[in-house]
């Protein structure tokens, strides 16, 4: 049997912190076995924000290294960033012209940003279009996305309704593929982990400032003897994340006997996450310093990305009209 | 002393009347000798109302045709279409990204038909954006364009403005060319000739065709012996087009000089237009029985402008931060 096709991207935005990592991230790598898997750096998509040569460039190979890092295999998935595969421009163009504005003022991303600045630009309005051509291009039949992407996948599908409607079937329905298991990922102030709220320990934290992080988390004045309820402890929230069965019985057993300090605890979860953490750290060293071998990744990656958009644009440009015989 | 680049753009819906070809088109034809001139066939625009693969096709070759028919020499114009050249549409989707909502609000092909249509299409109201794109690949000096469009002249300038200011120089802003001496063609109504009125003669009508139209010009019920205005007449408004300095002396003198019928006169017209228009209908008809010509000219056009396009497009694309060395 064929392995189904799963495609997803990350916004080349930033240090990867554990909760993109958890949240998003790991499922792909999770995923890879079972799936044809295509992971792709949008830059096109980026570019709505980042409008710096040298930024752009640094936080492409950043997302390329660090999503290798967490233990993405070349050799499984296809792994290219986006502007390596101009037709999805094109089709995003053709898209447009069977695209009406209500339908896009309808899209919350814009929604929220019209709200906040009035100079919102066209590329953001206009992003729901662009992802639709990522994604239909390579016939990906399921796309891991966060919750506040359904309605993008969403348009997706109208526009894959509207395009086989009007030139014949050509592409497929996608389906969102919303992982609902993880919940929110608590950062050390209680809250959910998020850059805005300067609470996030990134993945590729030296030990050190992991320790510091963990120093952070607060705690109650319960006395050491007491007996706690883990699931109370953001601390706890945190740890459960790096544990395997018996290691979660374990730090359980920390809270629940009493009789170990916070001090003690904390060691012990600092210790869980640099062991679990440790591997991809190092992974990430030695791909920085082998900067060609990720370049050679892309490269392969959008070789084998362009010969299946590329064949798709040719039936899609046969379609409407513009491969004249 | 180098030329200066021409580009200019005819959407491809319908038959060319006359009111095209004196309007805008003959323009072309009069520049070739003296400017690098590019003219291409945008078929990405015009998939905005034009969404069936047949039609498509038939519309792109008619252009071509009639293009070629009424004069253009592939010698002497790169003559293209749009979709020929797909990197367009990724400098659509760059532009996007730095071009606000606000902006192509303004825009008044979008404002029309927001009136007329709420359902007005992502495409149209992006179109000014892709029409920048058209441009400034080619690092076009002059743009002769419409009074209609010295708008999105002027967009594609705040583009190139923007664009330069961001990633440092890279575009050269454009200059629109109004053609104004001509003034509005009249068609036989007396109305502007607009395929809206119905009173349009196309440029390859047949003779009997053109026959007919000159006929149904309406006239006054004056005397033959009467001197009259030629100003005041539409058939003398649509037949000086077609006039050289004598011809025009001659005509004007049957007007003023009074004793010749309108039936007489109308005649007169009719063979000056068919003998100005009987070689393009020749060549036309030449060019429908070869169609392998007309493909080849367009495929050689393509090559040319795609070797410029894509060499700005590099640049493009280094500059803001797609290309990795």
């Amino acid at each position: 049997m064929t392995q189904q096709r799963m495609l997803s991207g990350i916004k080349p935005t930033g240090d990867m912190h554990i909760g993109n990592y958890f949240g998003a991230l790991k499922q792909w790598v999770d995923m890879q076995d079972d799936y044809d898997t295509f992971i792709f750096i949008p830059d096109y998509h980026a570019l709505i924000s980042v409008q710096d040569k040298e930024k752009m460039e640094r936080l492409i190979m950043d997302v390329a290294i660090n999503l290798l890092a967490i233990g993405l295999d070349p050799e499984k998935v296809t792994l290219y960033k986006q502007s390596d595969v101009p037709c999805h421009t094109e089709a995003c163009w053709i898209f447009n012209c069977l695209t009406t504005m209500p339908q896009l003022m309808r899209g919350h991303a814009f929604k929220d940003n019209e709200a906040k600045n009035k100079d919102v630009s066209v590329g953001l309005f206009d992003y729901p279009v662009l992802q639709a051509a990522d994604i239909v291009l390579y016939d990906a039949q399921l796309v891991p996305v966060g919750e506040d992407q359904r309605q993008h996948i969403e348009m997706t599908r109208e526009i894959v309704r509207k395009f086989n409607n009007t030139f014949g079937d050509t592409f497929i329905e996608p389906q969102a593929v919303i992982k609902e298991e993880v919940g929110t990922i608590i950062g050390s102030d209680g809250q959910k982990m998020s850059k805005s709220y300067g609470n996030t320990l990134p993945v590729f934290a030296s030990e050190t400032e992991t320790e510091k992080y963990i120093k952070s988390v607060p705690m109650d004045s319960k006395d050491i003897s007491e007996v706690k309820n883990p699931d109370e402890y953001p601390l706890y929230s945190i740890a459960k994340l790096f544990c395997n069965e018996a290691q979660d019985t374990e730090l359980r057993a920390m809270f629940e006997q009493g009789g170990v300090g916070y001090g003690d605890i904390k060691k012990h979860v600092t210790s869980l996450i640099n062991d679990y953490l440790r591997p991809m750290r190092a992974r990430r060293t030695e791909l920085e310093n082998d900067l060609d071998l990720v370049k050679n990744i892309l490269k392969k990656g959008a070789e084998k990305a362009s010969n299946i958009a590329n064949a798709k644009m040719k039936e899609v440009r046969e379609k409407v009209g513009f491969e004249i015989k």
